[in-house]
């Protein structure tokens, strides 16, 4: 069965046309913009192409923050000013009409600005430039171990009476591209302006501060919160056979940052989880438990279409067997990550396995895994087994939040070998269960 | 040791670098050019900086084939002509200077040419339009079972008259980048020019073909065989403490083909091979036997360079224990291939090595591998293990041998995984051997 999924998707597969579809006709899809709208609708019509047994919609209420115009910002010094390129990170308020200057202050931890305090933080714009660790095999690891800088850096430093917050763009990469993503503020604390700034410019910014400690940085966001709008959850199922009530699911998220197509971030994740039941479909495969594809809505900046499809499973009671998530970029397939297993569970999945995906270089089966959007099925579908597909990890951050994240970067085999490793894990589940 | 050879590369690296340097300041180096006696130079210059314990020359005669100004191809019926990109294959006798025009006869065997015979073939331009089977997993597999087309089908066309051949381009990709790659004639026979054609002109051609089943084909080649000129391989050694005459190589080819800049095929796999030195030394590391990186001349339309290597070591009775070969291109490491390995000794080293290697993503040991230059060492050498390095297989196909094959197509950290996974085997073998 394994080998007829991967020929049929090697020959005829169909999720790179459909990925260069949402990306060119539709592309950049902030959740509550009229693209991320399109791409529900867009969604659902190739859904009801398919002839699944059953597409529909769920309901929810998402964020809709805005960029603006283009920010500026620039680095001033002497009668120098070098424009560099910044980007808001999603959620940030907007500086005030006429910009924010003010002197610099470089550090490379959150922890830095508590023995730093408010006499020297206040009324400056933070700057967060603590690289990624090189050293990690994995990139996602160099991700997580930097992205407080992003995450909370912003709350933090306006505790201390930041002005705004800058910071160094989480990539390995150097490159001229700001790579956003959302920032966590404290919502009893205040809200100060932060913006993401290129590698290159962090660079160059670290060393202008080193021969002009005083230089000031001119910063300017339009960027705004608009009230909460619907949006949707997008799902396609095909009913099982022995257990209709009984679900294993997979997944990725519709919406992207608004800078680019969202093609790796996560185009290729929510395509391959639509191709993955089309290829069982196709091979006339009846599952034995019902199999739903899902585009949710809104992990980049509010995970509501996590919540959401958690919140009614609970609801209508559908008992989750295990969820896949595909969002860690369409590369080459690596194999996949259960989230919280024991080394027992992890060991006899090897057993099963292994020896099958190996072929198909699918085969690291470890713990840990998982993703945002499944996240919130842990607590409401109890015993559900939460699982993260995972690619090669070297190149994802390279375009990760950036406008560098478009179609071109995108390897047809790679992205169609992810969709045959995810078809072909929901088919063994399916068919000899976790256990 | 292995973490600290993957610290050091992936803080400290420098293959990234040296391969834009060799990409940009010197290019493509097709043996015999005056680019390939600026890579020689630098090679040298790069390995004296190292301070390895002797860097020296192998001088050897290689081919001198020039491309000549740029060929036209042009698809004629009624009274369109449309130009298509084509470029002659490496070695391929010119047309005339007045061009060839003939009919085309689409085939997709070199058998179909023994089926159609003479009578057909006479005159006419033979067209090898197989596609790459997307179903093997590994590219390279697609890569050999399509290859015939080009290696010996125009030796085998002017057996049977034609006046020249077309070969789709060897590659999954549609694009519009001829990709071309040697050929070899029947020395006793005759030879007819011989071009790559992309495969979006070959899915055109073959599209015009069935609606004008007479349409000519003008063909413009102004390629030529000068006489054999010198060369060199460039080696830098590290001698062995303990075993000084016995030898572990590693090595990549120096040459590339003329249309771009070689990056992966094989920039990287000769930055890799003086890297791997490199990452050893700078470590401290005090070799058993000796160790070498090999930049092999004239890999792409000879094997000169590899042939000469393994004259001389039987000539200087140099014991080679193991060869490694990195020409795949420098993508994320798999693992690596030994040639003609039994069950036994996969076995044996997965069982000594596959958990040292785990963390690192280069543990696929598997049977099979090897590379053309190291390849006459097998009977020159008695008793060396000839093994080659295994990236991640997708890409590599899109980028050999065309136009595209660029240092922008190149991954940093894929390139120093691979720098650091190499070293760590040399590393293994010196330290605990191969049995």
């Amino acid at each position: 069965m394994l080998r007829r999924i991967y020929d049929e998707e090697l020959v005829n597969g169909q999720c790179y046309s459909n990925l260069h579809y949402l990306c060119k006709n539709i592309g950049p899809r902030l959740s509550g913009s009229p693209n991320a709208q399109k791409a529900v609708e867009w969604g659902k019509k190739l859904m009801d192409s398919y002839g699944f047994d059953r597409v529909f919609l769920q309901k929810v209420m998402v964020p809709h923050w805005v960029r603006g115009a283009k920010e500026q910002g620039v680095i001033i010094y002497g009668n120098k000013r070098v424009p560099v390129a910044i980007a808001a990170l999603g959620m940030s308020v907007a500086t005030p009409k006429d910009g924010i200057t003010a002197n610099i202050i470089e550090v490379h931890s959150l922890k830095q600005l508590d023995t730093l305090g408010a006499g020297t933080i206040k009324g400056k714009i933070v700057f967060f430039n603590r690289p990624f660790d090189p050293r990690f095999i994995e990139t996602l690891r160099a991700y997580s171990t930097a992205g407080d800088q992003r995450f909370t850096g912003p709350a933090v430093a306006a505790k201390y009476g930041a002005a705004a917050v800058i910071v160094r763009s989480l990539t390995e990469s150097i490159d001229n591209y700001p790579h956003t993503g959302t920032t966590e503020y404290d919502s009893a604390g205040i809200k100060i302006p932060a913006v993401a700034i290129s590698t290159i410019a962090a660079n160059q910014l670290s060393e202008l501060l080193k021969q002009h400690a005083q230089l000031k940085f001119y910063l300017k966001l339009n960027c705004k919160t608009l009230p909460d709008t619907i949006s949707y959850n997008v799902i396609g199922e095909m009913k099982g056979t022995e257990n209709p009530d009984k679900f294993i699911i997979v997944g990725g998220h519709l919406d992207s940052w608004d800078l680019a197509e969202g093609a790796h971030d996560d185009g290729t994740g929510i395509m391959q989880s639509v191709e993955a039941l089309r290829l069982l479909k196709v091979l006339g495969y009846r599952p034995k438990n019902s199999i739903r594809a899902v585009f949710f809505i809104n992990e980049e900046n509010g995970d509501r279409g996590g919540d959401k499809y958690a919140e009614l499973a609970a609801q209508n009671k559908e008992q989750h067997i295990a969820a896949i998530e595909s969002d860690l970029g369409g590369f080459t397939p690596r194999g996949f990550g259960f989230s919280g297993a024991s080394p027992a569970f992890i060991q006899n999945i090897n057993l099963k396995w292994k020896k099958l995906l190996e072929p198909y270089g699918a085969d690291r089966l470890t713990a840990g895994g998982g993703g945002s959007d499944i996240g919130p099925l842990a607590t409401k579908s109890p015993g559900v087994v939460l699982i993260g597909y995972l690619p090669d990890s070297q190149r994802y951050f390279d375009v990760h939040h950036s406008a560098n994240d478009v179609f071109e970067n995108v390897n047809k085999r790679e992205l169609e070998l992810g969709a045959a490793a995810i078809a072909s894990l929901i088919y063994l589940i399916d068919e000899h269960g976790l256990n």
